[in-house]
């Protein structure tokens, strides 16, 4: 299969469902709503919602079905985006090659369009009634709400917070690692799973998958940080470095790293052989996330 | 009946199902979990979540059955308390006569345990699973969404937060209000009614009785900034004036916007006439919300 024209044609859907769910940018107040906008559609490579429908697609689900609550997760990702490069938290100018939202708009908007993504994430989950089970929906708001809150995404961003400039050990790297990028991987894959009826077996195989990929693709944004090309990336290198980040090429070296997504990417792929073809672009994903240089 | 009872016995029952259904401060990161209890804790009136169970019970339902979506309320309500308080807001040192939460827990840690509890508050509403019919609890977290998010309460925040330091007129004034206060009580009183299975009459009078009831809330904590006691209100007054806030005193005088709490508590009471005994702990909290010095 062409994984390329796969990740291409998945994006433009998720990117026409994304457009189709905010708020026009005519609706008041218009400055929120430009603010959501321009960081929802400032050119990610929506992984998590792509993630979701390839989840669903793997267990003989559609796309149709999940894509609300596949939107809801790229929602997610990108008000903790905003929130991130927030002055108290990561100080960040630019991201994506493109100012940071608070630069555009200014703090406190910055602050409430972050909100207001998280708050309408929620919403949006609730289209998929009428084509799934109400229950399914209701495990997934569950799942999404653990996976980005305190006890997950969030909780990864307050421990990455605390643990600027100074030393940590291997176990709360892989805490931040897991929490921050970890949470919303796994919430991705067990949401497009359970939309689509996944049974226990596959739930778990999915599972599996989504926490060796989400920390091979969290190790791989460390190495880049210091060995990437900053054109490509949109944004300045070594910044974690800046920071006194907590990194994998800071605990383990540039090379040991490298080798270690590798792992990651080789385990995500086994823990899905029992899944078949449909599964595919699950397999074909992650062999390509492991090669990104951006 | 005698109200403070109920209010009491209502409250006493609200806080001790938060305290339930908050992570506990033991739970990693531990800082985000004190941060979150310490707002939540912070010795609120519970005002919005009894208004949830007042209206199950005004419509023949119970509070036990709607204690979970009625907590989502009150994280949601502290969420915005917590975000409207950082220096890029409001930046507010004390509230309810405590610091503020970054004041004790810093920026970066306020913005998240915030977002947390946002994020918490739609994982609650699920716990309503098995008590009622899950289209009604997915009808409610739609519901939710609406209110807090971008077109309701956020969006309150966000004009007013631009008004500050300008001239704005009775529209603006009305959709600041409207939005920031009156969105959640609306919301209070319709998820209590919807996951109580009301009729589209009961909806009605209810939502009615919100809107009123939401507004007439809002003048009174103007006046209150201006003409409160400051120690019964635990926080300084005169801080609407001294940042050029839009308030009712501000366009109407201090005597006429007094006259439309009046007026808009009796609305309320009038929009629910059609409703029976069941209806009486909202009308006497309507009364005795008119009356409220703190």
């Amino acid at each position: 299969m062409d994984i390329k024209e796969y990740l291409r044609a998945k994006r433009e859907i998720v990117e026409k469902a994304l457009d189709l769910y905010l708020p026009g940018d005519d609706v008041e107040p218009k400055i929120v709503h430009e603010a959501m906008r321009y960081s929802v559609f400032a050119g990610g490579k929506r992984i998590r919602p792509i993630l979701v429908i390839a989840s669903a697609e793997a267990v003989g689900g559609n796309e149709e079905t999940v894509l609300p609550a596949a939107c809801a997760l790229e929602m997610i990702h990108t008000y903790s985006l905003i929130h991130d490069d927030l002055p108290a938290m990561d100080n960040d100018d630019y991201r994506r090659g493109k100012p940071t939202n608070h630069k555009v708009f200014g703090e406190a908007v910055a602050i409430l369009a972050g909100d207001a993504l998280l708050t309408h994430a929620f919403g949006v989950i609730t289209r998929c009634s009428g084509k799934v089970d109400d229950n399914r929906i209701i495990m997934v708001i569950r799942e999404l709400s653990e996976a980005a809150g305190s006890t997950g995404m969030v909780g990864g961003q307050v421990v990455d917070i605390l643990s600027e400039g100074r030393e940590i050990n291997h176990e709360e790297l892989l805490f931040i690692h897991r929490h921050k990028t970890g949470c919303l991987f796994r919430a991705a894959l067990r949401t497009g799973a359970i939309l689509s009826g996944a049974n226990d077996d596959q739930l778990e195989a999915l599972t599996a998958y989504a926490e060796h990929l989400g920390l091979a693709f969290q190790i791989i944004d460390d190495v880049l940080d210091i060995a990437g090309d900053a054109e490509k990336l949109g944004k300045k290198t070594g910044s974690d470095i800046k920071k006194q980040k907590a990194t994998y090429p800071a605990l383990y070296g540039l090379e040991k790293s490298k080798e270690l997504a590798v792992k990651e990417i080789e385990s995500a792929v086994e823990s899905i052989k029992d899944l078949g073809a449909a599964a595919d672009p699950l397999r074909e994903i992650a062999f390509y996330l492991g090669k990104r240089d951006s």
